[in-house]
C-alpha cells in the first residue's frame, strides 16, 4: 500500500482528485490544503506527497521545503509535483526542493497514478512535455539576491525600504533593479515584475 | 438530460472533474480548455457552461463574454462559475457576464452538481461562502477607465505609451495613476498593480 498525501488548495478539485486516486487499490489517499500540509506530513507519514504547484493565493509560492522531502531519509515522503511548462520558476523550486516526480497538468490523469507508483519506489518520473519548462528553468537569469530585491519591489516597497530591509545602499538597490530589468529583457521595473511573475520566479 | 460543457485549462484536473460529473445519469458532460471554449459552445450547444474562473495563463482573464451567456436567449448556454472569495474581481466579471451559478472552489464537489441542475432550470445558485467576495466585488473602487490605465501600466507600458494608446495627455495619465494609487490604498504604482492583481481586478 502506497500512502499518498495530495496537496492542493481548492477543496472541490482536491476532493474529486483524491476520490479518483482512491479507485486504485494500491493507493491509500489523504488530502490537505497547503496551509495544513506540513502538519499532515507529520501525522499521516506519507510515502509520497503529490503537490499542485499552483497555490490558490494570488502570488503564493509553495513552501515545498516544509514538506521535508529534501532530506529524503527514512520516513521522509518523496515529492511529486503537478506542474505546467509555462511556470518554469515553480519547476526550478521543485528541483531545488528535491522533487522526484514531475507530472504535467496538461497531460492525462493516468500519468499521475503512474508517477506516484514510480516515485514511491524511489525512482524519477518526468513528463516529457515539461521539457521546455525545464530548459527555461535552467536559463533563469536572476541571482538569489536579485530575486530578493525584485520580490520586495513587487510587494510595493520603495528603493529606500528595499535598501533598509536588505542592508544595502540606495545606489546598490538601483543597480540591482537596472540589472534585473536588463536581464529579464524588460522595458522597466514594472515590466520586470510582470515577466518574473509570469514565469513563476517570484 | 442536461448538456454540460466544463471549461478548465488544466487537462489533468478537467478530465478527472468531467469523469466525476459523468457519474450523474442526468448529465451529458463535455469538456474543453478556455482557448477552444467559444467553438465548443457552438458545436456542443450546452445547456450549462461550468467554467473555472482561474485561467492557467498567469494573468489570463477568462473571456466570459465569448461564451454567449449574456444574451441568455434560446440556444444560449447558462453560465455557472467555479470561483473563490479571494478573487472578487473575477466574481465581478462573472456578474457582468450574466452568470447564474456561483460555486465556491473551497466547497464540496456535490455543490457543483446541485448548481448545474439548478442553473439548467434557469434558477440562480450561489454558495453562501462566496458572500464576502461579492461584498468586495461590489466595493471595487476603480472605474473602467482607471482599470484600462492600470492594465497597460501592469503590462510595463510607460506613461507616454499609455497616453498614446488611450488618446490621453501625459498629465491625465499621471492623474489617473495618482487616483488609482489613492483609491486602492497602495503605497505606489507597483503596489497598486499588486493589490489589483491580487484581487483579480486586472
Amino acid at each position: 500500500m502506497i500512502r499518498v498525501l495530495l496537496v492542493h488548495d481548492a477543496c472541490l478539485v482536491r476532493s474529486v482528485l483524491a476520490d479518483w486516486l482512491r479507485r486504485e487499490p494500491d493507493l491509500g489517499v489523504y488530502d490537505t490544503p497547503w496551509r495544513s500540509a506540513p502538519g499532515r506530513v507529520r501525522s499521516v507519514r506519507p510515502d509520497v506527497c503529490a503537490v499542485d504547484l499552483d497555490c490558490s493565493d494570488a502570488y503564493g509560492l509553495p513552501p515545498l521545503g516544509e514538506l521535508g522531502a529534501r532530506a529524503g531519509g527514512a520516513g521522509r515522503p518523496r515529492l511529486l509535483v503537478l506542474a505546467t511548462a509555462s511556470r518554469p520558476g515553480l519547476l526550478k523550486r521543485a528541483i531545488e526542493a528535491g522533487a522526484l516526480g514531475y507530472v504535467d497538468k496538461a497531460g492525462s490523469p493516468d500519468r499521475l497514478v503512474r508517477g506516484i507508483r514510480r516515485v514511491a519506489e524511489g525512482e524519477r518520473f518526468v513528463d516529457d512535455s515539461l521539457g521546455f519548462g525545464f530548459l527555461k528553468a535552467a536559463e533563469m537569469p536572476l541571482t538569489r539576491r536579485e530575486l530578493s530585491v525584485l520580490s520586495l519591489a513587487a510587494e510595493g516597497a520603495s528603493v529606500a525600504e528595499i535598501a533598509g530591509s536588505l542592508h544595502l545602499s540606495h545606489g546598490t538597490v538601483r543597480n540591482y533593479m537596472a540589472a534585473i530589468t536588463r536581464k529579464t529583457g524588460a522595458r522597466n521595473r514594472i515590466d520586470a515584475i510582470r515577466i518574473s511573475q509570469g514565469e513563476g520566479w517570484l
